[in-house]
């Protein structure tokens, strides 16, 4: 019996990704996005946002530990975190591993998100809305960062991509980078997921420009997600703490010290991803553009 | 306009990439397999045999860098080579680019390939067949592994996949690697493709497995080919030359001692492919099978 | 923005459907099937049962006017009425529209395909289901035929396809249209779905052939779907009145007399599906398979 | 193995045929049209122009037949015959079987259509244009029309659609059927394809009210083919004689009189193509919009 119900994700108008549906878990719209919870043949329950597959059961953790754990081991001793975005949750839940964690604040536009997730997804956030560390904002990342008056240790942006008509492509601008600065504390790390260096390069690239305009240690790194079928990228800063610096034997001892289990991540992970080949090294170190508030650099739709 | 002409690449029967196809500038049928030449909107022009793209004009640099180099480098001054497979010559190509080459055998089985290769894609072998060194062989690799009494520094295998009812699976068993180690010079090493560590994973795995039970010193490692939109593994190996304690600084020093040029591999592109990620580096060690004669190991159909 | 969702429905492995969807309505398993209700962009709502398009929003009345009003018509002033399947609740509504009918028992063994058409897709049965004639049995169709001691005066077969795992085989079979022909009052008509006579021309024809091998008088036809994009037939019969024989004339004529509506069949529309052409007609009338229990003749997989 | 090598025919955004490409047989690019010859898995050898389905070796003589035959035997007797377009000849091939034909001229655009038609799928000319009676001429349709002398008895438009930026809107228009009109001998007829009346039934019914403004005796008809998935539409007029009074039984009679062999058109086909159910005859009876040179009518893009 050949499948009959498929999902395409489109790279480009030309290039896409097929792939069955063995079944529709949950199926709606929320103020903001078309939300489906499918199953899959191959990566068992998937988080599909705006036809987008978001997390797998399967590979979430390669995602998840990949944006998280660099910036964490990076401080070392984090104590109040802020998570933008996340509504799966799993962010939130590789945060909430480190003990010295006292406070976690997570600041998600989309309610029904989390509500899914929490709902058919368990196996994402694996009870950390329950923990009594964790302060929940539905709200704006854009407005919660402007107005806060707290510091924080660690910042993680996980947030969808800059697209043009999109809600988020502020929160990818010198400006925003600027106040997410502010809110550090001295040795304060942010990291932030910065769309794939393969698909959307010129956007990686103008990603990693922007933070480094700001910001005044840097690096960009990368990870194979396999239900993306794409290498997907990441950029990290601090006003303090080189991230280029970090000893990857210094990475398996301090998840050591804080008790952290991984799947993916530990020092070979951590040098795999931050050794970028040459001809993408030379690619993003030669983007000029920055992006602003009024001249804001989006990806193609 | 949409996009009427497309390839679908199939990894499972639920899972697939969809490329559309810009124009056919060859498509034919050899001994050996069904061979289409078609331009495609991001990657210009792609070989593809029997529905699997081979090789493209926008990317074939980083697989046919990453599978010669690393065993160049690691014997440091190869006189004598040895390509099984490699029919578009691009893997000749990279080789050739070490002057200390004097002599590289090329054994392919399909003359078609090759004739269609220089004729449609003369970027890929760019003058390699018309190199003096170069003797070129149409035949079968098994046979001219097994009855040659030449030995060689570099033995590097271009094959296509182990699939059931094809041309190449004993070209991934015991018995062959046991006459390729014999046929090594003394510092020789070998580098066989070792298909995608993430789509057949099992796959890769007992080559790796199969490779370490013959030869003395071994590594795996991985790239991702944005064509593929997969990650490909290899597996090197040699007698007396461990491949793991390459020092990634000595990749920049013998490839500037050669003069070799390269767009993708360097000391860090080097660090990154031999760096596997924890999830990966367990499941690969994990494998106990080998795959034999009697008894070989496919990839999944 | 370009689609994500599609379902594709194969008619072969290498030719389909492929259609957009725009919202998943409801989605589930019975105990017989796979049941979806999409919202697709051209055909409104449908229903889709084991990934095949089974009736839409913009066009089941096509298909439901075709199988029910000629029938109805041949006999002229039907009373008693049996519909096997149709569980959409639409084959139901068409044959109520005639006052003549004083009981109508519909049997069909997939409840939750009645519950399902009930709540997401009124327009099927418009209230049918309530009318104080019907009396809705819960049950297999062959089972129902081969207990009754009823007569009815129009049998109307709207069953799924048969295939050859299937639920529905035995009921395309000589035995069992003998069984029918013995339920029939003296007057009395058959008609049943006959699948495509262009996507499954044998299939087809051996319905009708098998028909024939029972029935004193025949007749074969079809209509084109446009959510099925095809051509789908029908085979009606009876002891005594030859659906050959009705003058289109008498059509309209009865149509009028019991007041009936309809947007799609009238003398003309009958004209044209029982005129069928040269090609068609002489496959058609060539078959000389029968379908029996022991020899059952099955759809293409 | 599972297919690799698709076309997928849009008929909208979210609504598609997808067909396994089994051979490319010729692709290439005219200085109008990109021309494909592909062998398909069900319906052998096709013409694709610009992606389009134009015939199919399995069924091109339902589209063909239907094209041809009731203008010819509308007409009874005709001597000098014109084809627009029609590249492949099988037009011209139903044409010139009527022994009545004295000369016939066929005026087609694409020479390069002609060329390929005639090398790689001689099964649609069969020799007609080596037939003495013909004279290709290679031109614009529009200039031939506006330019030419002569008179003719059987005027057919077998051209490609009327899309907003194609070649061919113009043959479409009132100005054109009006000098159409003035070419035809006085019991002239003409017919053209109009396009399909369920996948773009305004275009269909444009045409037809447009045919409808200009001669005296009008008709539509339809019939389904088997490649196009489709119903498939045509317009026949004449100043003199009704093609909707033509009887079912003098077809037969004219076919056999000539000696004219088909394999779908017949006294029953014709009934059925003629006889357009209630539905579709409101809707295109209802169209009150002429496609003019200035105000055309195009397709949905």
């Amino acid at each position: 019996m050949r499948h009959w119900h498929w999902l395409i994700e489109w790279d480009t108008p030309s290039l896409g990704h097929i792939k069955a549906v063995k079944r529709v878990v949950y199926s709606g719209r929320s103020k903001y996005q078309d939300i489906m919870v499918i199953e899959t043949y191959e990566y068992g329950v998937a988080l599909v946002l705006d036809g987008k597959t978001q997390s797998t059961e399967a590979d979430e953790f390669i995602y998840h530990e990949a944006l998280v754990h660099p910036a964490m081991i990076l401080h070392g001793a984090p104590r109040k975190i802020l998570i933008l975005g996340g509504g799966e949750g799993a962010t939130l839940r590789e945060a909430l591993k480190y003990g010295s964690v006292g406070k976690a604040v997570m600041v998600d536009i989309d309610e029904e998100v989390i509500r899914v997730s929490r709902e058919y997804m368990e196996f994402m956030s694996r009870g950390a809305f329950e923990d009594k560390r964790v302060n929940l904002v539905i709200g704006d990342a854009l407005d919660y960062v402007f107005n806060t008056s707290e510091a924080f240790d660690v910042i993680i942006a996980d947030l969808s991509d800059p697209i043009a008509e999109g809600p988020s492509y502020k929160l990818y601008t010198r400006e925003f980078y600027a106040k997410v600065n502010n809110i550090l504390s001295p040795n304060g790390v942010f990291v932030t997921q910065a769309t794939s260096p393969t698909n959307t390069p010129e956007t990686h690239a103008v990603i990693y420009n922007t933070v480094r305009s700001v910001f005044a240690k840097t690096a960009y790194y990368h990870i194979f997600i396999p239900s993306f079928e794409a290498l997907w990228g990441f950029v990290i800063a601090s006003k303090t703490l080189d991230p280029r610096g970090l000893n990857p034997k210094d990475v398996d001892e301090t998840l050591a010290r804080h008790g952290v289990k991984t799947r993916f991540y530990d020092s070979t992970a951590h040098a795999h991803m931050f050794s970028v080949p040459r001809n993408l090294r030379e690619f993003i170190e030669g983007e000029t553009r920055i992006s602003t508030f009024d001249n804001p650099v989006y990806m193609p739709a």
